[in-house]
């Protein structure tokens, strides 16, 4: 007769954190939300606002291009689009254009609303008992100024944001520390982005990216950058929930 | 021996009109552009154009599926929206959100520049005698506005704007008239568009949709919609001109 294999739970010598002591077969999910495009409608502020800072800058950039740059670190972002037009890339016109986007996105603060389901999603994983935390390249000043038109209770929610790591996506350092003040074990989390900067870190974090179409991105971006699904926004992501691994 | 076939322009029983007479093999070539997105970069200020009018109406939709259909006629937009988000579809309704997206697109026109590429492109048809025009889902004034941007001499081009056909895109309207003021058939011609609708128009007309991504559309998007090739803008094209039979 073969010998039973033991359960993870039941060998000490197996190196899983705490979070699945109490978990023998599956692993406990968890979900890692990105903020803009994903869980509120500003990816085309921020487009905008990108915009209007490099124009008062004398860069003159397509709108289209500084969109497919959303979502990653915005320090890498000026590094990128500089380097892509020739400009010097000296630490103060950074730092200027950097202050000029946020000053023209907080102007357009009043037009951005949560999207559609955003909320339900967020409230029905509390109820369930699944982990969730949200991991976004922004400041907090604007994330905090973001994640209060959602209306949900974020008070027992981490919140990473690029002030407190030391790399932005596409580098994996917010999704791995999000799922870290979770407890939970980065390889057991969906990682739910708009962009490709979200699904590429998703990859180097061993998690599993979902895409949201919400940012305006097209599908074939997303999927060819690894995304395990693909929904709408996050009404239709709740709406197929059970697909991953969350029982209603 | 076999008898020679006569060619077109031996042969006065075929029924090519007078643009194809000095041509005995090749088709004539000629491009119908579309505006927006194509030859200048407007389409986010028309995203959040139409924001602001459906907000203003009470109407809340997500910016991205609003981008989704920009290109199309405004009406059919109206319509369309209004029928998802199940509101009635009343003229009045209808002739003020157009109202208002034209205010709030000109507020926002001061933004709006040519597209990389755009001037050179139509510089070069122009030099080498190669027909083109335009052809837009908007109306004269608003059109006038963005091409004077683009800082060419357009007393010779024709320009076919809404006012002028019953149905703009997806129906092949717009081409074809287009088409027509060229004395080409619309058959040979090359239609150069960003959106799905150009694409899907291009088809209904039997021209070959060649797509742009400065819109903002994905690439998949424009290849399933049909397109023949699809480029990044203006300035890319130009630099592939040569495969679409127009050489330098």
């Amino acid at each position: 007769m073969p010998k039973l294999r033991p359960t993870a739970a039941a060998n000490p010598r197996t190196k899983r954190p705490a979070a699945f002591a109490s978990c023998r077969v599956s692993l406990q999910t968890a979900f890692l939300f990105d903020l803009d495009g994903t869980l509120v409608d500003s990816v085309y502020q921020h487009v905008l606002a990108w915009h209007e800072a490099l124009t008062a800058e004398g860069i003159e950039l397509s709108i289209w291009r500084i969109h497919r740059r959303i979502g990653m670190s915005g320090g890498l972002l000026t590094n990128m689009l500089l380097r892509e037009t020739g400009l010097e890339i000296e630490p103060a016109r950074i730092e200027r254009l950097q202050r000029l986007h946020s000053e023209a996105y907080k102007r357009r603060l009043d037009e951005v609303r949560p999207l559609p389901g955003a909320a339900e999603l967020l409230s029905f994983l509390t109820s369930a008992r699944i982990p969730w935390a949200v991991a976004t390249s922004g400041r907090l000043e604007t994330a905090n100024l973001a994640l209060a038109k959602i209306g949900i209770d974020l008070s027992n929610v981490p919140i990473i944001t690029r002030d407190q790591v030391r790399f932005a996506k596409p580098d994996p350092d917010l999704f791995i520390a999000a799922a870290e003040s979770l407890g939970i074990d980065i390889a057991a989390t969906f990682v739910v982005g708009d962009s490709v900067w979200d699904m590429l870190a998703a990859q180097r974090a061993r998690a599993l990216g979902i895409g949201l179409l919400s940012g305006g991105y097209g599908l074939d971006e997303l999927e060819r950058a690894g995304a395990y699904r693909v929904f709408d926004d996050p009404a239709h992501l709740l709406q197929h929930i059970d697909e991953l691994g969350a029982r209603r």
